[in-house]
């Protein structure tokens, strides 16, 4: 399990000696009930529980703009912002040479296709700003570009409520040269 | 001293006493120093030594952007990111009621008589996105606009490097808002 090491392990384990069988029981059935029915939304790859297309799919079809993400819980992180009311399509990884991760192992394939079929008008790419996803960002635009949509990111630049001493340089950099008029 | 703490005081006390006299001796000469030569540029109120004007303020005149911020070390982080080539001006504070801190408390008329006087193209506020500093942008800007001056501010968005799924809500609907074309 991520952030579970030798100490978190053990502790675990002896919680789960000291746990009724009935509880230990219903643990493994919800854990069985997860992996059975949660499966990924035919349309944009996000998880989705007994529909082959997710809520967000089924609900918002006419936005015309879709969010590219990397995994489910930036996806998540979206939703909780409230800033966009749009369709996602999750990746599921992102373009690094280093992991042998190439523009083919990812779910990019279905988008192409999707952007047609829905008819989009803007892709927002909302990678990570690392470096492999800029350069997936960037991979995506250079499809996307050529079928004449809208292709954005998501603005670099100082978080909000934090004080400009601790922003490093890079960044400081960014929010300059990204400077909005007000 | 900011971050000094009992125990760090009685640290540094300690090694005071355990020092050369020649050391302590050079040690008051330099704190002396510093405050006898370091005084506030009369155009901008950074720091600045010796001279009346800072050097950037000498060496920068034909720039026409002047970045407003809040104390000098707001200066010297911009001007390590590289990525600006004008000139300062430091408020010393921003406006804060709660701090009983006002327009006339910080160093702000004097900007207004610069800005007439260089016949500035564009004011960059670059106070911290905190309460305090989008209420000092959005008054200084109310007193700028006016005079057909344009008027930006840092933008907000992700920092570069960065996790999305560690960016908080707020900021993450900032930069989807602040969405830019690529």
């Amino acid at each position: 399990m991520p952030g579970v090491g030798y100490k978190t392990a053990e502790r675990y384990a002896y919680k789960i000696v000291e746990t009724d069988m009935s509880a230990v029981d219903d643990f493994c059935k919800a854990l069985k009930n997860v992996k059975a029915n949660v499966k990924l939304c035919k349309t944009c790859g996000n998880f989705t529980d007994a529909q082959d297309r997710c809520n967000i799919c089924t609900n918002r079809t006419q936005s015309g703009v879709i969010c590219v993400v990397r995994d489910p819980r930036d996806a998540i992180a979206i939703e909780k912002s409230g800033a966009f009311g749009g369709t996602y399509h999750v990746l599921h990884g992102v373009i690094s040479p280093l992991d042998k991760k190439g523009p083919d192992d990812i779910n990019l394939k279905s988008l192409m296709i999707r952007v047609r079929e829905e008819k989009t008008k803007e892709v927002i790419i909302a990678t990570s700003p690392t470096v492999e996803g800029e350069a997936t960002a960037n991979y995506i635009a250079s499809l996307l570009k050529p079928l004449g949509i809208k292709v954005t990111r998501l603005a670099q630049g100082l978080a909000l409520g934090t004080n400009l001493e601790y922003a490093d340089e890079v960044t400081l950099g960014a929010a300059i040269n990204n400077r909005t008029t007000i």
